[in-house]
């Protein structure tokens, strides 16, 4: 079968990359991970994992409100700087255009094709290395020119994703097959 | 800045797709998600999130193990297969060559790419709709001819996304910077 084991580490590949938006200190600061999945449908609940003691962290429990930004290719120098320096160090709250939504303290990017607000349903405890934010996604704004028919268009977004394997960002490519639709008559 | 309110959907665009594999009944079935996300560095931890009363959630809970698979360009139908029939209809113990690792009942795709074997650490209500699984990566598993110097090669592997908004599977296109250096002098 040739399989070689790798060892315990994440090897979920890609991961979608986001900027998490936080108040912190009553400014704006931005966080950049990919540790973040949906986990809910109804309602609509998002988590992000950040390292325990993340500058942002603070912020999302004192306001239990935070956002996530979709990282896009014309995004990709500033979303690793907000992966790299935290805020801490330095202050990344004039990076972008921020606007805030009906929670008032979850700044959002306007530069991102995509911000979702989220209020904060719960912290949980990884049991290691990380701390987790589940958040109720209460509204999603998209800028206008993402869109085709009303709803988010991928390749217009041109969102980018990571590889942890070889640390470094792709792009996507093209859609390749409508989901529900390709596999109904497969046959094994 | 002409953003619209889409509301209060999940719009994490897009999301990786995985088939999670768990024995149910003392036979392997697998189930496709793209609900899935990594929630810990150390140990390396994995959550995927499945509609409650899902036929593989007893499994998992009985057995406390899962797989998690890296569906590919080249498995495309049998993963869209996975996630539109569920095991409670279908036999998907067939699909795939399964091979078990070293907690033993927790059934991997020999033709994915890419398999993590996971045990599982916490079962989470979401509070909604959704269950959540959250296991500890133990080992992971890849076939050879995927590894590039010993390591995944997602130009090997051709992952799919998934793009919620339009409802189709993606590809990716190229490797465009490394991460943790193209923002590294970034000027705002």
């Amino acid at each position: 079968m040739g399989k070689t084991k790798l060892g315990s580490g994440s090897h979920l590949l890609p991961m979608p990359v986001v900027l998490v938006g936080a108040n912190v200190n009553d400014r704006p600061n931005f966080l950049t991970i990919a540790y973040v999945g949906i986990v809910c449908h109804t309602p609509a609940m998002i988590e992000v994992a950040l390292r325990k003691g993340r500058f942002s962290s603070d912020g999302i429990k004192k306001n239990e409100t935070f956002s996530v930004n979709t990282a896009s290719v014309d995004l990709i120098e500033a979303t690793d700087y907000c992966g790299i320096y935290s805020g801490a160090k330095v202050d990344k709250s004039r990076l972008f255009e921020v606007f805030y939504g009906e929670l008032k303290t979850a700044p959002m990017i306007a530069e991102s094709p995509l911000s979702m607000e989220c209020r904060l349903a719960k912290v949980l405890d990884s049991g290691g290395s990380h701390e987790i934010f589940r958040g109720e996604i209460v509204e999603t704004y998209c800028s206008e020119e993402y869109l085709t028919d009303g709803r988010p268009d991928l390749g217009k977004i041109k969102p980018i994703v990571y590889d942890g394997s070889s640390s470094s960002y792709w792009g996507l490519g093209e859609s390749l097959a409508r989901a529900f639709q390709v596999g109904k008559d497969y046959k094994p």
